[in-house]
């Protein structure tokens, strides 16, 4: 029950130790990907490790558009942080939000509820704060076009697709029928070609025989990219497949043609209103604004530019990881996903490890690509790993293995696979609701 | 894709039809037990039904408190209206709210999304509107204290119940901290009972290991019932067992006291203030309005009188059924559980489907009293039937079986018996999730 987590506490205690026999404190902010592999790998360390999140669970975020889609529910993707890191020793767990960041005296300001503020020494700062959907400077789209980032993203994405059909079934005008049952997607990464996907065997498979008066399987969905193809981040050719499968699940493709205008009848893109109800965001992403207190420097969409250790200049001891972190690699930027996320954490917590005991660390981080994914609707994958491309059936039975292996907890594994073996033989998805108060726009 | 849904079409089409070749519409408002079970009544039926919820989805009430107690997701009590009825061609399922009710024109006035209100004409109504929590003319408890009817109110407790030890490990207030820790259930019918007991196995179990500078296995569960007894409906040696073996559990049985007050920081009951930052409502229930428009008589807590054939006096071709009515056999209430509001709902759309066929009904409706079971905890659970009463671990287990069985769809039968397994064996939890903007009070 020993802690000295609290800096108000009687000054006689801090007094006794002296500065030597005082263990060492690592703040780790965020409790994705990068925080908790970090925090893992000081697992056998000395230091005291405190995990901030304000949210008390991890979330696989790969499995995020499943949720969005009705396919799995939100506790099938999440793990409790302090469940998670039960077995260490060394890790407390605090939910709360971080407010300010002070790197001259080493504290961050810590809210939890109400007014509650405190102030946490750190001796090492790890940042692994991700990002947020974020609009170029749009801010106004983000009331019609929701992000998917967190499990509220993903419910009210839900609530939205499933509240269209009701009105499509209530209203007795045709175009605006036509305008309930049009799905916008603006941006053709990996998280809205899945979404589209996913999106199109809901309406063509899982709704059919559920409405009287419409036909759920004629509602258009339109993937929308501002660049010439879809998947820009891959190859051409694995491009050239994700759009040809899109397309025959029924999904209308538009490419090199940007969004100009969100709002309550739909969007304007390419200089052509499209009248949709449900539009929603797959584009951009910036960094919280945690790095920004950091007073270092950051790029265009607010993450911290690191150095090769994943350092921040001028601030020994604040490290920053994961999507929150502009790192660079022969000239290109590491890309923000979850692989490079886990990387970056388990090697800055090696780092801090090794710097504890006095050891100096003289290879910088190396981002190894494993390959790249993204599934395409029943029964479709696309890969890429060096000059390996594949894609098909086999592809997304390899999609599917590894990303149930990757879940956090042996019961989110049983029980993903559960509900994706459900839906492929029956079509049926287990998570269709609408919460109360609904939201029907 | 034919309907006559909506008044306002061409009059035209209304005007061709004669009176006598028109189909007759049964409007069934309530997705629950009671209005499920009238729309299926009438599934070999020429009339036209139409089902209205203000929710997408029905719930399986019986099982909401391990929603609140992480136990079981949202999803898993819960199945699509629209799903359920997807086979049986002559209903419409409706996503609205009830507004108004005018008998003498047989109409029903329904507002889906903002401002569009519609008039929906009925040739038979059916309320099955259900129950809510009351607090018995103090509506300034509903903000400290939520009662458990929706999936909402069961994310708001579970939320509410797993942010406590969050809190509780930040302060470092001991009076505070016990505040924390300390939960107040007022009213031991079965869902306090219930609640009482997966909130004591929550923490002693689930939650160990999970904090190092609390122990939730500490923490103190009250539960308050202002009867002689908790389980008040049931017999008396019945809520004997059930008081000991919640005291073997942990949780404090206080009966025959009344609370007086709920407010921030706790409860004042019997003069005796106890301070709780958690305080739920498993007392009272009231009709929802619904029953007050028909403009017929109703009891203390709104819910509709009505006559032996569960018709509204003076209304014809109105019923009300499920916990919205006040029904009466042999002197006494028919209870307001689920096999009631099932039988209730059969009866009526037979009665109907019979007036239908120009026969008339003669036998009133008769509840049939299947037996009432109340679950305690891990492997005990209470059961009387007649003169049948029993208790302990094979109870426990035809309980389990009765729910599973019970459940809407086969799908979430083997979710939930998967769900009880994974608990029943690891004594962990798989929801712990509060969800964002978390709810810290």
């Amino acid at each position: 029950m020993s802690s000295n987590l609290q800096e108000q506490r009687p000054r006689v205690a801090e007094a006794v130790r002296s500065q030597a026999e005082r263990r060492k404190r690592v703040v780790i902010v965020g409790g994705g990907f990068a925080g908790l592999a970090a925090a893992r790998a000081l697992r056998k360390s000395d230091a005291e490790v405190v995990l901030i999140d304000r949210r008390n669970h991890h979330i696989f975020q790969p499995l995020l558009y499943q949720v969005a889609t009705a396919i799995l529910s939100p506790a099938e993707i999440a793990a409790p942080i302090r469940q998670l890191e039960a077995k260490q020793r060394n890790v407390s767990v605090l939910l709360s939000e971080i407010t300010g960041v002070d790197v001259a005296s080493r504290t961050i300001e810590a809210v939890s509820s109400g007014a509650d503020v405190r102030q946490i020494a750190f001796d090492y700062l790890v940042v692994a704060t991700g990002v947020r959907p974020s609009y170029f400077g749009h801010d106004e789209f983000a009331r019609y076009a929701p992000g998917l980032k967190s499990l509220t993203d993903a419910e009210t994405i839900r609530a939205k697709i499933l509240g269209a059909f009701e009105l499509a079934v209530m209203t007795e005008d045709e175009r605006e029928r036509a305008r309930q049952m049009t799905f916008v997607l603006v941006g053709a990464g990996p998280t809205g070609v899945e979404l589209a996907g996913s999106l199109a065997h809901l309406t063509k498979v899982t709704l059919r025989g559920n409405f009287h008066r419409i036909d759920p399987a004629k509602a258009s969905i339109i993937l929308i990219e501002g660049a010439k193809r879809v998947l820009p981040t891959f190859a051409e050719s694995v491009s050239r497949k994700a759009a040809g499968r899109l397309e025959k699940l029924g999904v209308k493709v538009v490419t090199d043609v940007r969004v100009e205008t969100i709002d309550d009848k739909g969007v304007i893109a390419g200089g052509n209103r499209i009248p949709s109800a449900t539009v929603l965001w797959t584009a951009g992403v910036a960094a919280s604004p945690i790095p920004k207190m950091l007073g270092t420097k950051t790029d265009r969409v607010g993450r911290a530019l690191v150095d090769p250790f994943l350092k921040v200049v001028d601030a020994p001891g604040v490290f920053v990881v994961g999507d929150a972190a502009s790192v660079m690699q022969n000239g290109h930027p590491v890309p923000g996903v979850a692989q490079a996320a886990i990387q970056e954490g388990r090697y800055v917590g090696r780092l801090i490890e090794k710097e504890l005991k006095g050891r100096q660390v003289e290879r910088p981080f190396r981002y190894f690509d494993k390959g790249n994914m993204a599934v395409i609707g029943k029964n479709y994958a696309v890969l890429e790993r060096g000059w390996l491309h594949t894609s098909g059936f086999l592809t997304w039975l390899v999609w599917a293995f590894v990303h149930i292996l990757s879940l956090p907890q042996l019961q989110n594994r049983l029980r993903v696979q559960r509900q994706w073996l459900w839906t492929y033989f029956t079509g049926q998805r287990s998570s269709r609701l609408i919460p109360e108060p609904r939201i029907l726009t």
